[in-house]
């Protein structure tokens, strides 16, 4: 057992303005740690909610001109949702895994399940005239999303940090949603530790941490879900070693999943 | 948005002894808290890992005696499992989910789906004559046992908390384990948002958030696997209101769940 106590510290980055198209996101959290005084140091995570970086990428979408295929209108029959949305979702998604009276599962482009391909409506345009429509979809490429803002933090405070991004997703089996990583940069995915002993030299039977998802869901719980949400953490203390490292080592093989 | 940051800290509790049958954890945390100047405040958590749990309330069990029933052994043929073992976790479980090469998953008995009835082998006894065969049992019933413990440390140091047990699972669709909540005392398993608006006025799709199980998660991430193991964190700035609550309210009931 150490001698030292391990503290690991989630802290939300304040003034954060409500993002718009364009935006520059790196320079946008240089300047609220600055403000509230944190230097990042060798280690460091930041951990930002999909949505300001969708923001940022330009990923609002109005559905009310779409013209819904006709799986789209077939599934809209079965969930009981809006056809022109169910067409987005089909193409941000490779495949279906659920659809149900209220509820669409699918696989994501990107390689994870989740419910309406992570597409949101919740916190994006004021409400107004058609503002219903208005809808968030994910970052095209987060793992690329979450280099470009650690490559310019990384310049700027000139140590070595990890930048994650992470939604919120429901679970099989399980009631409420928990924050999981949806890209990532600079951080292990998955740490492996097959070949480690436990405390009496036996090898260890569970192999794998899921070590960015503890952080996601960690950092979720000071994110907040409503109107006082606070979308950027500053971690610090990850207890594991930083790495290049990419979304995929999170995403279970099909063939090897008991559960799609 | 919030004018002030928020913040949520782990500690890792130490000198935490090798635990016991019969050891009073309650005891060991106020000693361990006593060191390291940690006086429990209203709000905080403590988060334990199943483990020292069970070690103290004896749930050590050596199956090399066990007579395994017809089912327990068709299963070992198609896990590839020692059979006496697998007779253990179905006595443990309300029933098998799915059963392949190296693969047991089952409903326990407290509701929950995991591998092997959270049976484990690692961090149990010394290596030695008959060693493999000693394995952990989960605690019997969680729930109690983080209520005995918290009446305890609320009775010490007179504040409202929250007492976490939890456990390393796996998960359908992602790669490696998570901390997750099998057993809480004080504080919310999972926090309803329904009714309240987003940023612009919405009303809010994600309606339920599993915050305690955020909170396992972020706590698992100090507590490690191998030899360093710290089974003991303690919480400050756990952001939701500290409220009565039990395991089941995280547990989706079978006729809502799309994947058993």
């Amino acid at each position: 057992m150490s001698s030292s106590n391990k503290i690991l510290t989630f802290t939300s980055l304040e003034n954060i303005p409500n993002i718009k198209i364009g935006d520059n996101l790196s320079e946008i959290l240089i300047n609220s740690l600055n403000n509230q005084s944190i230097k990042l140091q060798d280690g460091d995570v930041i951990v930002l909610a999909q949505k300001i970086v969708s923001k940022t990428e330009g990923r609002l979408v109005n559905y009310s001109q779409i013209i819904p295929s006709k799986e789209a209108v077939k599934l809209a029959r079965i969930t009981q949702k809006d056809a022109r949305f169910i067409e987005l979702v089909l193409c941000e998604s490779k495949k279906v895994i659920r659809a149900k009276n209220n509820t669409l599962i699918v696989e994501h482009k990107n390689g994870f399940i989740c419910a309406n391909a992570g597409i949101d409506h919740s916190n994006v345009v004021q409400v107004g005239e058609d503002s219903e429509n208005w809808v968030l979809l994910l970052p095209e490429d987060a793992d690329k999303s979450a280099k470009g803002i650690r490559m310019r933090l990384q310049e700027y405070y000139r140590v070595r940090v990890g930048v994650l991004i992470i939604d919120s997703h429901g679970r099989a089996w399980r009631n409420g949603t928990v924050g999981i990583t949806i890209g990532l940069s600079g951080l292990p995915g998955v740490v492996d530790l097959r070949g480690q002993e436990d405390l009496f030299g036996f090898r260890l039977k569970i192999t794998t941490v899921g070590a960015a998802d503890e952080l996601a869901a960690g950092a979720s719980l000071l994110m907040g879900q409503a109107a006082e949400g606070t979308p950027c953490i500053h971690v610090r203390g990850f207890p594991y070693e930083l790495q290049e490292a990419a979304l995929a080592e999170l995403i279970r093989p099909e063939e090897l999943d008991l559960f799609r």
